[in-house]
């Protein structure tokens, strides 16, 4: 028999027959640190190969949910203000076939075109954002566009207080101090998820996920370790609490897969993607 | 002064002398992901002389047991069914000498050979399995002599409900049923050792250790990591239980050490090993 | 742009439209040192499109060659034989749609399922074999089918003489000796390639090249390195001499990506892979 | 702008201007199982750049603390005594500066020249030991000077119950008996940490950190892993105990880059070299 | 003895006492393939001390050159042209005190800032460039500043024929052709160094070497590895043609560390260093 | 069928059975840039067994030579003189027994304990000595025993001209010098060996391989890579000059495994050695 695993745990929908929508966004030129994360799509399609599409933690198979794998955006390096655009007509373009749009970075920049094009198709817009790192600057090195800076310019773009930050454990002491103002922020722990899940029930809801909230020791594919995240117990702990939410997006960011030579991270982003692709696409069947 | 760091821990006893045997089964065609778990023996070897020999959990040195390291049996590579007829052989061997068997893999498929002689000499055998994959299934790709498929031989072999699994987190929805039906089973944490350790106090036992079931932050050494899994202190803790349980033959297996360049997994490996020589030993010891 | 990087260079062709048809053959379970190289066509996939598809060296461009890439067969790990008739049955039915069969390994022993069916197609074949290792052996650890046994097995098929050898430099003094007396035998380097494509100009022609006949220097990716062997330009130059011979198939095997984390040996299989897609298409072209 | 990453967190104090004053000690030749400890000032010089200077633990920034690097000492391989002496002199250059000194290892046996120094420019020293190894042996392969000999040093030299050790997991029967009647000895965690800080509240303290008291899931870059360890948040809340103690000088020893290709072993280095800084720099500024 | 490694060679000149300048230009946001540049100039910091500082192919010693370390420019990340201008500031500072500018990348593009001023300070400037890739493209994925469009840039700059380029082995048919026409253009060896190093004798060279011009089996620490390139000998031997000439500047660029942990990479940038600091040096002195 | 790799090339000869007898002696406490050689001897055991042992180059089997493997010397790490001093005794003891010492490193330094106790057996000793290191300074750091300094030492102990010098690239000024005027120098190649065979036909002959006399290429497991050394073809095809001499000892020191992760540079030794021990051994018979 033959065949190519070149989609995400074998998908084969196209986006008219699927409820989600998958792309791949391979760019990390703002990375001020080791750069990298532009392989991860291509090494999560190959991995998610091996994840088991059953999830015991939801008794539910990712067979049940129908997701489409659009492939990976054709992003130029070194422009970031461009890059921004082609994310946010593709995450429009899925939005506008009522779909789920789905980004796999690249670097947590990208999360910020994917977020205008959803705000705009929901006003009352809540974000969930996990995170080691505020990325709460106003700039960094001079530029205004960079991984360091995309929350910031969420929180310009979104009403004060939709944005719920879980997990941060590094930022300069006037991104705590904006954080503490600002955001619904919940540093060090994803504690809280629960309460806020419950608060943010009738909301549209996008969700970030950047990976390095992890603890490095369970996810070392980062080129930013900060050592104190949480488990991934913990982080998949916290996720199912977002089960029956109405979620209208989400990304996974900031895998790099150079530094990960042991697959274990990939393995992790995989089983996040598994395990929010049966959240978001259960609770819009269950709609 | 000359050596040679050719046997587990320094060991030098003959098999006569011993009261435990240890060999190595490097093996591992069948393995479906990535594979390397044939240089685990070789490896532990090397690494077990860095391992202190006095456990300060159970206040025993190893010198204590008697074991003898009778070396690695050379098994042909891409032939399943002669290589479990060549690991029952060996098996029946040292359980004739009445020694305890301890087989180092290789892959998990290796544990059926082991088991298949030791429940001859023992019908009222249970089985104590720890792992992070059900490997109930019938057949995979086809074969039917497979990695994914070793419990479910067990569990024709033996009476329902002889075989206690834990820590399982990973298979299908058709697994994790028959499970719940055919075994003892306690998936995703190891919990319910201690009242497991209570009801199987006066039969024989047989532990087998897929390492996968610690988390892959403990154990990267693993062509199947699967994130969610248990701490090492969490499985130090709970084999910990096993004290003074009729242990009759053990294996460990499934450290692949290609994957992790740390050594972490290695010493994770002979640690659980030292510690279970010394349960196995001095139980045996003591009856 | 949406882009998926899932066929080797970029090429789009159906097996119709195509002269030349790439299949990949992830199998390595008789490999007796280090395996891996199962992971080999899903690694030049990803690596093809870094490659520029120009090749200066024969100043001709991979778009002017038209080559399907019809996937990986999906073979039994554990029964080689199975896997051999997979291959064969493959490699027939692109002969049979008119079509030059390319198989990228996976391991040596794959040819032999190639081999029996271009020979078939093609009862006056001759075989042009570049490797490090004679592969003569009658048997290997108990094994008939083997990597170690490979070209005995051709011999067995092909009436003497009839196969061209170059590179061997590692073997049993039988198998030189073998090899002297029943191949067309050229240790240790690739001298004789022009002499022997004036001498074989009219025959049909498989060319088999397993990539540690390259120093491991140049080939860090494989399981068994072998110093002394020859450079990339001398194996380059060598393929030069096979331009306008009526190449009937073609492999390359061995490539191990785990061993060679560095890149250098993928861009080596891939950049061979280009000249010989140049060398047999535009042989076709001409006839 | 040019910059040269030179010094720890990019201070630029001199020893005159500063209250700490950091020196680098590269050197392992004792190490006996995996050197590669003498590479760690240099990386972690590196690395500490992308450290944020700003801890929200203690809701103080680095810059609010005068540290002066001072630079590596360049230490003779291959003779122990002769380094001791160096490292004493060193020590006691900066003691009688009224700084407080702060070593960044190679291997632990590099404490004793340290301690050395500052026992005796405070006789009613308190020493508190974190490790995984005991490292009280009387000699080690015939040698009195080695890694694994400097607790046992230290207790020669210093009164009865003045050092408090906390985490050891490793050891012979004969050192987890001399430490239970000779040290304040607290095995496998660190939980009383907070209980001793009150108790020695009024002593001068010498903090010295072996790493690997750290899992190696947190801290794989160790020659000596010891799975069974403490996460890295319980040690950065048992450090955190140590605030307000006078602190007159500390070392952090054993990171071994060559280990851990991800980088989160220094990462982690880095952050416990960041807290101890302000922990000891913020105590001295309010005496 | 303190020390800090932190200039290369160890070398301690302030600009103004030095006849060549160093500088590093850590940039890599145009890298197409895999990136790491950036990480070249620390890294190549640090294994220049382990380099003899005698060159027994010259036999001259560095000691005898005064080269002055001025250490990395602080370049923003994802603005390919603000860095240019950076760099070409630097340059003309450096030209501007009558030193010989030499700047270590960093991605080949960054070689476009120094010609810029190297050009207006010498308008009969010949370039010598040796590289694997033609890099002469009008733009890349939609960039006309890219590493792929370098050598097109400085041909628009520079008069026809006075860039001499060598080694090339890699391009688009169309590259090829225009540097049949627009250049002297030597690919595949360096065979015709001597030839024009007597051409170019009275004239001012600026050399630029992307340093993947070496096979990858002697240097792997590449992002773009092209198999069929020059020995490290061969590099060595021709470079000592230029002995003599009247080198005005020059670069050596594209070292990527995360590509090659073995370290061989970078000893190799060290001694191509070396020898033209003392080539480029010992012409100055003699001039 | 049990068996351990315990021996090399499965070797089970007794001291008294052989003619030829190898020591692994694991030290590198002296070097001073990258630590690792201690684990060449127990990492060329294992891959011993994966070379043929028939040598197609000299047409004999290591069967047809007798060697023992009689283990590892246990080192104490940080005592040179010691150290020297046991592999003097181990020496002696072989050579008093009539057999051919072969020592395997560790460092260089060690060749000076060895070239004791075979000098003082045979006064009219030559050394044939290849390394790309001088080793000739007459301290390194304030020590006088070290690796840079072994042939220094040996220079004192034989009479002028006796010592045979091959492929230096490396080393100061002074060296150079001294090298000229005290050994038969034949810096960079190894072109006089054939001539120098010649000349020393009638000399008993001890050589010491450091192994990075090879270019990083082809053997990047070296704590001190030196680009520009000569190939492994160059390399063999000059010890098959050293045929029928009179060798009464060798030594193959520097590989430094860690350095290495894909194995050819242990795969290089190991064929030295295999080619070496026919040499030497078969010259023996012959005698």
């Amino acid at each position: 028999m033959l065949t190519n695993h070149t989609k995400f745990f074998g998908y084969d929908y196209s986006l008219e027959q699927a409820d989600l929508a998958i792309f791949g966004a391979p760019f990390d030129s703002t990375t001020s640190n080791r750069p990298g994360t532009r392989f991860a799509p291509a090494l999560m399609r190959l991995d998610s190969i091996n994840l088991e599409t059953y999830s015991p933690y939801q008794k539910i198979d990712l067979t049940e949910i129908k997701v489409a794998d659009i492939g990976d955006l054709e992003l130029a390096f070194g422009n970031a203000e461009k890059v921004l655009a082609d994310i946010y007509t593709q995450t429009k373009e899925i939005l506008v076939s009522a779909k789920i749009p789905i980004m796999l970075g690249g670097e947590h920049l990208l999360t910020l075109g994917a977020v205008r094009a959803v705000y705009e198709a929901y006003p009352d817009l809540n974000l969930i954002h996990l995170d080691a790192h505020a990325d709460l600057r106003e700039e960094y090195l001079g530029e205004e566009l960079s991984h360091a800076t995309i929350m910031r310019h969420c929180c310009n773009l979104l009403p004060p207080k939709t944005i719920h930050s879980f997990g941060v454990r590094s930022g300069l002491r006037e991104e705590f101090e904006f954080a503490a103002e600002n955001l619904n922020f919940h540093p060090f722990e994803l504690d809280h998820m629960q309460d806020i899940a419950n608060i943010v029930r009738d909301k549209p809801i996008y969700v970030t996920i950047d990976l390095d909230v992890l603890d490095p020791a369970f996810f070392p594919g980062t080129g930013t370790p900060e050592p104190g995240g949480v488990t991934f117990k913990e982080l998949l702990d916290n996720l199912l609490y977002l089960r029956n939410l109405n979620i209208v997006g989400f990304d996974i960011v900031e895998l790099c897969p150079p530094e990960d030579l042991t697959g274990i991270s990939s393995a992790a982003a995989c089983k996040v993607l598994r395990e929010m692709l049966i959240i978001a696409g259960n609770a819009k069947n269950s709609l």
